[in-house]
Order: structure tokens, then C-alpha cells, then sequence
């Protein structure tokens, strides 16, 4: 049998106790072997709970958990770096297997981890890290082993999407869309992370890592957030045929990749343009797959359930073959990160600007100075101030940054809503 | 190393030869060893080919190949049972591993040839088998092997999805989009096998039994067809916001599963309803994961080559780890596959009725007489005979079925189109 020690026992770390008793009779089918809750350390070991998990399991001690001699594998749902990284190093130094949720870490301490699972001959798995339910990892890993993926478009952060999809199809704001959200369970009470983007950046450096088998660590990619969207550019850019969406963009451009952060305009036809709510995708390019598309649930207790409760089928699997790290770190390239400043994409923009003639002239001067050729200017309302949605056709991401920096040194530009990339 | 027999160097083998010569470094650190093409064999080895293969490589003798006992693993690409089925058969008794993109191999002959790879320990992939370069058998599988997946509804034939799509959105008559698919190279010259359903039928037996853990084969599966389906069911039906698709669908009902094809109309808000032209879409419901769907190229050579190499990664995978038969048949459930009668769906009809009073109470009869609640009938033309579209409420499919029955036998009734159930 398989025995578990579980670290903590919140949303996800109960839907894995459920799951394993409940799916007992399956689990055991397709591991080969029980799967069986050991050992569960939790931060306060008498609080009620709703779990089917006896008292005498759960202990406040960690470290006792980790270093159980009859724990096989660890299950580490705490979050965060620290202690998260010292318990995990731990196990895997002490030969366990270890099965994560947890996308700080793995972005961040990736490489460190995965040559500690290498040099004890364990597991470490961490499909549950990056979109809950839908199973990116291990597709990436295994099932497109024999291609060669060269760029993922994705959708990652949930309450992004969903604060997006109200403010686009019901016209709230977005503090609106925000509040409800955090009523329904979305959205954390401090936000910051996910609409500023750095949720879903972890997250893509995960993604970047296994799809181009190269560390991308979180400091390497690129991030812009929606908190300065408002629901003007949402409106203006839905009339011309876009979506707008919160995307993880990463590249393999064969020496170098590149991964970045930031709200982008889809065009309806692309796959993503209609996920809606906090549903979650990734869109994916590969030489012989040609296009491929992941979508489901990537966030909430079950699903994330379901990648772990997969994750120790896995090693339970490894295990009965006698193949622990059958499958290790595949980051076998050491390519540069670089910043994004040669993709050549179009982009919208939206200016509050004083309403008087010659402001067309002058604004449109901050274009043509960084050789970004517009596609067209239209001023959406007037009055004092007046709002312009300006489009450009496709310029590298330096000269549009370089425009950006122009604009916002003008006298008559009074507000400049963040770049929004057009992603065909 | 891990030398490869291949038998078949269509458009798929060639797409197979070329990805192991552009990809070898990648494959090679990806599998822990190099992939190698010993020996191909083909029906006629002296007609030229665009394949990176040498002339002395290629023979006529498959079973030289086969038996070659410096050949690891046999890669099957020659589609039909016999003699695929001899050949595959005698690779995995001599403990070589086997990779076959063969849906009629599969679906018919699967639980002898998954028995004969666990006798002799060796790996038996199939990947390729359905939906191309989906990667959906490793995604339910491994991905999902902490899961119960209850339901699967698919596009899994790109031909009939074409013929739809064009049928939908540019008003083609049957016979002018599929000439149209036939002329792209789309289509077969005979497509018999597309648009009656055979295809998706033997691609769903497969799925079916990865999904729920029993065994399904291409008989259990009840199929109906497009060929029938003429612009005025796509027309009518549109216009009440559905969208018609040729679908797979599979339910796991806990004691029995359900298996079936048929032409459906799909709310537009389903993930299904978008999918357009050639691409195939596997949605599916599970327990923890919820809604997941997997979306791209369903056929063609580079998609499906994709698929067998990364099935010839996990063998080599599988050999340097000594894990051969790891993750081997999970079809440890006997259910059985029954009929979908008990199945309780919404449907609509299109009949061609002699247009005089007394049709509307004549036709709704035989829906009141089984017990099928109607929920509209709309005439939408005028004439001697006019189009009467027909909308009930959900009904067991027994009684549908039993309603239909009534309505062939009916004097006013002229035509009737297919059954179109409604997916919601």
C-alpha cells in the first residue's frame, strides 16, 4: 500500500481526504495498491472539521509527518515558500515521493526541488500548481513528449477572468465585479495577486518550464495586471470584435523564450475569446499537434483534488513498477528569458484627452516618432475631456512601451489605460 | 537505445519517419536514449517516397519486421483487423512493444491484444487511435486516474464536422460540402464509413473504455449517421439557437454504460457548439475535474504522428526505467453496455406532411400516444407538402424512438429526418 502524510487540511487538503475515501474501491484499482491516509498536519489540530479524517490522526507537527517512517509519500497543500520548501526538500531527501499544489514554490524553487526528487530517485509531482483540474502538466510532459510545443496562450487566474466576463457582459465596474467576486468566493479579501497578475505569472513560469524544457523561474516573467482596466476599454474594445482577457504568453524562439503577463484583446474566432467566468484554458501551438486547447475548472477544492488524488495514482503506480522518477525534471535546455521587446504585435490603447483640435495631431506624433503605424484613432465621446481608442497595426513591444512612455509625458494626455496587445 | 520496426509509411508512417530525423535531439533527451527506425515495411518498397528513409531499411515483409529480434518496438500503422491484428499479436508474444494508431483494432479486437502486451510484460499504446493529435487516452488514463469520469460527449470525425460546418455557416446541400470535403482531402472517396457514424462509433468504443474501466467494443455502440441530414434540419434548427453536430456520446450509469453516435443539436453555449470545419473536441464530466475539455486536429499525418511518438517516448521511458506494462488494460470493470433507452433527452423532428388541415393533430398524436410531451410545432413553409419542425420536451429515447416508428406509418407523412437529439 501507499501510505500519505497530508500537509494541511484546508479546501483542497479535504477533497483529498474525501477523494481517497470515497473513490477508495477505484483508486486502488488503478494504483495497484491502497492508497491510505497515514498522517495530517494542520496548524490547529482541534478545530471541528468536516472531513473523514479520525483525530488521532492530525498533529500540529509537520515535521513529524514528513519524517514518519511508514509516510511513502507527502501530499504538501500548505502554500508559499517557507516552511512549504524545507518540508518538501525533507521528504524528497529522506527518498519520499512528494506530490505539491503549490505554484510559489514550484516557480520559484523548481530546479532546487527537482534535483533533490533526481538525486534520492523519488517523485515530485505538481500537476495540481497550475490550473487545478485541467491536466496541462503531465500532458505536456508525457502526452506531447514526442512533439515540440512553440507557444501557449492560456487563461490561468480564475477570478480575473470571471471580474472580466461581468464587467464584459453585464457592464459592471471593476470594483463591482471585484466585490462580487470576493462575495462568491473568487477573489481572496486582498486581491493584489491575482489582478495584478501575479497568480497567473507563477503559474506560466510552471507552464513555460515544462512546455519548452527550459527554467522559467517567476522573476522571469513579464507582468501587467487589470487593476487600472476600467469598464471603457472593455466596452470600446467589444465593439470592435474583441474579447478581453488577462493571458499568459509564453515562446520558445529556439535560443531564447520569452513569458509575460498582461491583458490582451483576442479576437473573437480564437478559442480563448470565449471562456467565460472563472473557467480556465490553455491554448497551446506545436509543430506536429498543430493547435490544441485545454478547458475546465482551475481553481476550487475538487478539482484541484482531482490533480493531486492523479498525482498519487502516479507515484503509487511508479512505486508497483519499481520506476520512481521515470519521469523527472525534463528542463534539460538552459535557454535566456528575455524580455519581450522584439514580438511584434498590434495593439489598442485607450487616452482621456483634453477635447480641443490639434490633440489628434499631436498624439498620433507619438506614434509616428517610434515608427508604430496606426490602423486608426477614434474619439468615443467629447466634452472637456474626451476618451480615444487608438489601434496600432502590428510594432515591436519596445517602440509600443516606447509610445506608452511619450504619451504619458504629454500635457493633453489626462489618463492612458494600459497596453492592450491584440492576440490573433 | 530503442530500435523501431514500422509497418505502414502512408501519410502517417512518413509524418513518423520525418518527425524521428527533425526531432531527434529533442526525442532523444526527452526518452533517455535514441529513437531509431530499424526497418520499415510497406506494400511496395520500390516506389518512390519523400521519407528520410533509406532504400535498404524498406521491405515488403512486414512479419521480417516484426520478428526482426533486433526491432524493440513495432509501430502499426496499416489500419483494418487483419492482418494488423497477426502482426501486433506476434510482436507483443515475442515481448516487443507495440504503438498503433488502429481505431478498428482497438475498438473490436482490444481486451485479446491488451491481454497478450500484460502476458509478456510489454507496453501496448494506442494514442493515435482516436482523435488524432487530442492527446485523450493518456489524459483519462493518467491524467484523470484520480477521477471518475461519468460522461464523454466528442466530435471525433473531422470529415462530418467539415461537412456540418459548411452545411451551417455557407448553406451547402450535403452532397456539395461533402464533394467539397472529398476534393480537400477530407473525405474518403468512400465516405461511408465517415458519415454513417462508423468512424466516430469505433473511436468511441475506445474512449468509452478508458473512461468508465470496461470494456466497450464497435458493436456495443449504437450509430446513426449524417447522410440523411439535408440543409433544411441545419436551417430550421439554427434558427432555435442550436447548433447540429455528428457527436459521440457516452454515459457511465454506475451498474451499466451507454454508448452511441448520432447527429445532436447542441445548445450554443455548449463548448462542443464551437468546434468548427475539420477539428475534433473531447468534453467530459468528472467527479473532482468537472468540466474538462480537450479541443484541436483529430486527423491528418503530423497530428496522429505526434500522438505515436510520443507513445514511442513513454516506451523508451518505460525501457530505461524497467517499467514495461506500468500503467497497463484499466479495463477492470465488466459492465454491461446497454442500450440507450432508459436515456431521457429533448429532440426534434422535420417532417414533410401533406399540408392540409388535421396534420398538426395527426402528428401530435403519435407523440401524446407514447407519453412524449411536445414542446412546439412549427410549420415553416407552404405547398402541397410543407416542413413541420417538431420540438418535444425530454423523453426516454425508447419513446422517441417508439413516436418515430408511429410517424413512418403514417399516410400524411412524406419524410422524416434523422432523430435530433438535443444536448444541452
Amino acid at each position: 500500500m501507499l501510505q500519505i502524510g497530508l500537509l494541511g487540511l484546508g479546501v483542497v487538503g479535504s477533497a483529498v481526504a474525501r477523494g481517497l475515501r470515497e473513490r477508495a474501491s477505484e483508486l486502488d484499482q488503478r494504483a495497484g495498491m491502497p492508497l491510505v491516509l497515514r498522517r495530517v498536519a494542520v496548524a490547529h489540530p482541534d478545530r471541528p472539521r468536516q472531513v473523514p479524517v479520525e483525530r488521532d490522526r492530525i498533529t500540529d507537527d509537520a515535521w513529524a509527518v514528513v519524517r514518519d517512517p511508514e509516510v511513502d509519500v507527502v501530499v504538501e497543500l500548505i502554500g508559499g515558500i517557507e516552511p512549504a520548501r524545507s518540508y518538501v526538500h525533507e521528504a524528497l531527501r529522506l527518498g519520499k515521493s512528494v506530490v505539491t499544489a503549490n505554484k510559489q514554490l514550484m516557480a520559484n524553487r523548481g530546479r532546487e526541488l527537482m534535483e533533490a526528487a533526481e538525486a534520492s530517485g523519488a517523485d515530485l509531482f505538481f500537476e495540481a500548481s497550475v490550473a487545478g483540474g485541467i491536466p496541462v502538466i503531465r500532458t505536456l510532459k508525457e502526452s506531447l513528449a514526442g512533439d515540440r510545443v512553440r507557444e501557449v496562450v492560456a487563461i490561468l487566474n480564475g477570478t480575473t477572468n470571471y471580474i472580466l466576463t461581468r464587467m464584459d457582459e453585464d457592464g459592471l465596474s471593476f470594483p463591482e465585479a471585484l466585490s462580487e467576486a470576493q462575495r462568491l468566493g473568487f477573489a481572496e479579501r486582498d486581491p493584489t495577486d491575482d489582478v495584478e497578475g501575479h497568480d497567473a505569472a507563477a503559474k506560466l513560469a510552471i507552464l513555460a518550464s515544462v512546455a519548452f524544457n527550459t527554467r522559467v523561474v517567476r522573476s522571469d516573467v513579464h507582468c501587467e495586471g487589470i487593476a487600472k482596466l476600467t469598464q471603457r476599454e472593455v466596452a470600446y474594445t467589444r465593439e470592435l470584435g474583441f474579447a478581453l482577457k488577462l493571458v499568459a504568453h509564453a515562446r520558445d524562439l529556439g535560443e531564447a523564450v520569452e513569458a509575460a503577463v498582461y491583458p490582451a484583446l483576442l479576437t473573437s474566432t480564437h478559442p480563448l475569446a470565449s471562456v467565460r467566468r472563472e473557467f480556465n484554458a490553455v491554448w497551446m501551438r506545436a509543430d506536429g499537434a498543430g493547435e490544441l486547447l485545454l478547458y475546465g475548472r482551475g481553481a476550487g477544492g475538487e478539482p484541484t483534488a482531482s490533480a493531486v488524488l492523479s498525482d498519487l495514482v502516479a507515484v503509487a503506480r511508479n512505486r508497483r513498477a519499481g520506476a520512481h522518477g521515470r519521469v523527472a525534471c525534463t528542463c534539460y535546455h538552459r535557454k535566456p528569458v528575455r524580455e519581450a521587446g522584439e514580438r511584434v504585435l498590434a495593439a489598442c490603447l485607450v487616452l482621456r484627452v483634453t477635447d480641443r483640435p490639434g490633440v489628434f495631431a499631436q498624439v498620433a506624433a507619438a506614434f509616428g516618432d517610434e515608427q508604430v503605424s496606426l490602423h486608426s484613432i477614434v474619439q468615443q465621446n467629447r466634452g472637456e475631456e474626451a476618451d480615444v481608442l487608438l489601434r496600432t497595426h502590428p510594432a515591436p513591444e519596445r517602440a509600443l512601451r516606447a509610445v506608452l512612455h511619450r504619451l504619458h509625458a504629454m500635457s493633453v494626455v489626462r489618463g492612458c489605460s494600459p497596453l492592450l496587445r491584440v492576440i490573433a
